[in-house]
């Protein structure tokens, strides 16, 4: 039954051999790896747009020329993960370029701030799509969190856990039908800038002031929009998926991708100018772009319905890299290593449940509330950017290959500028959520420690020295008395089934009862003898009603009397009730016993399960 | 640790033979069994008062013939249940004399009637001693729920679990203390009513009025003045308490504890009628009677704080009735055998902490609102009265000892009046909450069959007959093969132990691996070649990566060719990690295949305990 649902939701499972066939064709990775980057461009220019339009300010102006800094930003970010990609093949993204080039800290760094990163990514896709389709049906504004949970664990969860080629083929309409309508609409909205009798910036959108504290604004405004270019690290983390070659074809979708996002946010900032959109509630500042575009019509609608897609697909992009990433980190020893073990239909299912479990939490917590997530998560991708960039320059100088020197100012640029960045959001937004992330590193990072040195421990003391092993066995695993113990209350068919099993693996056995009353005692005793099964009983008298104790006692006698090799093993007959009520009415003195005595050494307790027919 | 705390909570554990010391004296058992009956008188008259004064009610004046009513019902009462206690020294009152007298389903009834009534009590009672100080201190009002729930479980719990002897002497002072103080009340009341100028009874709390309406009020009110009458059968369940001659010491102190409320019930309502008291919320009827005839002294303050007490013991009478009660339904096998066990400190400790909780669950749900919880409760208390007195006829014309047809008239008159009494209550209340307890005894009898039924099933098939055994052992307990199986992932220390102990329980061991990746079977197999310890390793390839599967198939597939009485063992290596979270680390493989494998027959699943040192 469970194995049918389970058939059902997720598909059947696949064997070893396919592995090959998941491997993935540029244009299907572009739309796969690229939706986290480009559907940014529906909340990247609203969130610079926030920070100009507090009440009293007048720095709307500023808009403009953040937008060309965050632009130059783009390509200075591209150019230099395009590097990481082609001097990392087996993917993991910065961590990787860290671990071999920088060491232990600076790669956990970068692993905790992507960790954030990919978890925050799919809170704030997951309800930036669900405000998407609330800007146009504002019926549903209260059932926004309901929403974002079944489309993360009802929708994104389930296919992911079905596998990655699938999932693929079902998210290449939306990116690229998103792509065309942003293009369309940027198009279709410059044209008429241009054509119209009004201003292409009417004044009010380019007042433009300066004092201590809008410069303070503008830096906010700026470390807001830098979160338009999270998801640009997906590409140089998920080489692995590529067809081959990988690095190539992995290098080439960078370049497609930010150009397309370039051309996207730059179009849509200049349409938000040109609008002169200031931010409403409950309605995103693309959807009155549209609206003031198209008017209220089937395109409108489409741009809305195409924007809540790739907003849910840009939550995928997390599900295709931080579950790769923890199998990296499990196999490396610092996250558990079931994340490292690949599912029945090959993909690293356990990560995603992982993902999907904390970015539900998130969105419960903050109640879907976009804003608030959004201040919290460009400092981790920035932060896990500048690692990279300073790995790259370590490795560069090491490799010293054709053109190293180039490469590696690239590369420095690359690191000077994210650095900065990182420095920006963490001072200008310490308050407004980036002290989270701060405070979250280190936590995650101590996590990882503690996890390896766990392992390692683990390690050294279940490692067999082969060679201390003589072949002839019967010398090695010789080992000594077994003296098996079976606890009874009266002579019954049980203990006659237990008798049997234990007389089966000792000739060692005795059987204990324990008294709580006198007269009680004699009878079993006199019992006993009628029956005569051949083993010895010991009856212990508790005057004080106590039954656990008495075993315990018996048991922690019997161990300072025996060898260290020898082993004490307790028969405990376990009733298998057919109703799970019945379980209530039977005492748990087995389950007690065995949670007592798993500390000892070489003490075992054994349940015989017996089954009752009715 | 725990345990040091238990013995300052609880105290030390009790020796069987000290069971003696336990027996109370007369004049110990009246404190003790009368609190719950004597401590009404501080709710009864005014919940018939509450009836006759609703707004547009001209009845106050039957408060007179009501109590009178009540008074007679009292000593009809108190006459039969002597009987009771005489016929039944064992306890357990009307479910005692039920299951002799007149079989299962009036016995269970019965028993269910008095499980309502003894929960019921207690909740009833510890709310309306915190109602009592709260007439006293009106600032105390808001925490009320948290003060009933303190009491209960603070004070009431573990003073039980101590055990009844010292819960006796404690309680000694504030039952007599409180019947000297009411005692006192009336007699001032009733010298200030005679001497005084005033009329002794104000024209207005005479008026009476008749019509349909009011005949139901009127009725209602008995039926309110009723709860008055709970705890009478206290003495009856308590007999085994008393010193010997146990149950000539319960007829006596049965005829006092009637006697002495009987004296107080009256006084109070002549009391209530003379100041014409009328309900008030927050102060309670007993306490504007003494604040009227003391003035706000000391005398007023003394009857609150032992009115307080008394009902707070009240609420201690069920804690010594109902345990004994379910331990004598735990002997018949209608509930759980635990709750026929005494503890440590020679109480049925298991019942006392059932009670608390049930009670804890009433106060919760009704916030500490005693009037709703009223109105409930009468209704058990006189159907258990009825099923007792109709056992007692049938009892004395069974037995035609000397003077049994006076005894049997004296218990059909019981009968036929606490009859009247149940349907009375039942029709009046039925929808202010009788409905509940109606529909309570029938769930709770079907309960007790059920438990019943499955103890049956059980003893049969555990039912070992001692005659089918050849006292020649050998061949009765003669036991077939047993397979070991052991699950290894890698040669390591662990794999080294469990095979040691597989050794010497069995010369038929077999190492399992389950491969998910072909290349690791193949190094799994060469590396325990070069270590080669004798015994065979079993490879499976799996290339869907399912683990748990293969080794359940396999399981599966040697039953098929084994004998009947051949045995399966698996053996599992648990590690026992030094830190909690370190179990998150690991798999739980032997956990899935216990619960898996626990359905089948002769397959038993053992856990070696594994030590991880750090």
């Amino acid at each position: 039954m469970m194995r049918f649902v389970r058939r059902i939701l997720i598909g059947k499972p696949l064997h070893n051999q396919e592995i090959h066939n998941e491997k993935l064709p540029k244009w299907k990775a572009l739309s796969i790896f690229s939706s986290d980057a480009l559907s940014s461009v529906a909340y990247g220019p609203e969130q610079i747009m926030l920070m100009l339009t507090l009440p009293g300010m007048l720095a709307y102006g500023y808009l403009a020329p953040i937008s060309l800094a965050i632009l130059a930003l783009l390509a200075i970010v591209t150019i230099s993960y395009v590097q990481v990609a082609k001097v990392n093949p087996g993917g993991g993204g910065s961590y990787s370029v860290a671990i071999t080039n920088l060491g232990e800290m600076p790669a956990l760094t970068a692993a905790a701030a992507l960790f954030a990163d990919y978890t925050l990514t799919v809170a704030v896709s997951v309800s930036a799509g669900t405000a998407a389709i609330i800007s146009a049906f504002p019926h549903f504004a209260q059932h926004e969190v309901a929403m974002d949970l079944i489309i993360l664990f009802g929708v994104l969860m389930l296919v992911n856990l079905r596998g990655i080629r699938e999932s693929s083929t079902a998210f290449v309409f939306p990116t690229y039908g998103f792509i065309l309508g942003i293009i369309a609409l940027i198009g279709t909205g410059i044209y008429q800038a241009l054509t119209n009798q009004a201003p292409i910036f009417p004044p009010e959108s380019l007042v433009k002031q300066m004092d201590w504290t809008i410069l303070v604004l503008v830096l906010r405004a700026f470390a807001n929009g830098c979160s338009s270019m999270t998801g640009l690290e997906a590409i140089s983390n998920g080489v692995p998926m590529f067809r081959s070659p990988g690095a190539r074809n992995a290098t080439i979708t960078t370049y497609w991708m930010s150009g397309i996002l370039g051309i996207m946010f730059i179009g849509t900032s200049f349409l938000t100018m040109h609008f002169h959109i200031l931010p409403l509630h409950d309605i995103t500042a693309l959807s009155q772009i549209a609206e003031l575009t198209f008017g209220r019509g089937w395109a409108y609608y489409y741009i809305q319905i195409t924007t809540m897609l790739v907003l849910y697909l840009a939550a995928n992009t997390s599900f295709n890299g931080l579950p790769l990433l923890l199998s990296i980190l499990a196999r490396d020893g610092y996250m558990p290593r079931y994340l490292g073990v690949r599912g029945e239909r090959l993909n690293f299912s356990n990560g995603i449940v992982l993902l999907s479990i904390v970015a539900g939490i998130l969105i419960l917590i903050y109640q879907g509330n976009t804003e608030h997530l959004i201040s919290l998560y460009a400092i981790g991708v920035f932060l896990s950017f500048t690692i990279a960039q300073i790995g790259m320059v370590v490795h560069w100088r090491k490799e010293r290959t054709m053109g190293w020197r180039l490469r590696a100012t690239v590369n420095t640029i690359g690191a000077t500028v994210t650095g900065i960045v990182v420095l920006i959001i963490a001072i200008t937004k310490f308050f407004y959520g980036a002290w989270l992330v701060l405070v979250f590193i280190p936590i995650m990072i101590c996590i990882f420690k503690k996890i390896r040195s766990h392992y390692n421990d683990m390690a050294e003391q279940l490692h067999l020295p082969l060679e201390d092993f003589n072949p002839n066995i019967k010398a090695n695993l010789k080992t000594g008395r077994n003296v098996v113990i079976v606890p009874i209350a009266t002579p019954t068919s049980v203990v006659a089934e237990t008798l049997k099993y234990a007389k089966s693996i000792s000739d060692d056995v005795v059987a204990l009862h324990i008294a709580t009353d006198e007269e009680i005692g004699r009878k079993v005793e006199e019992k006993w003898r009628g029956w005569n099964p051949g083993i010895e009983l010991v009856t212990v008298y508790s005057p004080y009603r106590l039954v656990i104790q008495p075993i315990l006692d018996y048991i922690i006698n019997l161990e300072h009397q025996k060898n260290p090799e020898d082993y004490i093993t307790i028969l405990i007959p376990e009733f298998q009730t057919k109703k799970w009520w019945h379980r209530l009415l039977h005492n748990q003195t087995g389950w007690i016993l065995r949670t007592l005595l798993i500390l000892r050494e070489n003490v075992i307790v054994t349940t015989i399960p017996f089954h009752l027919q009715k």
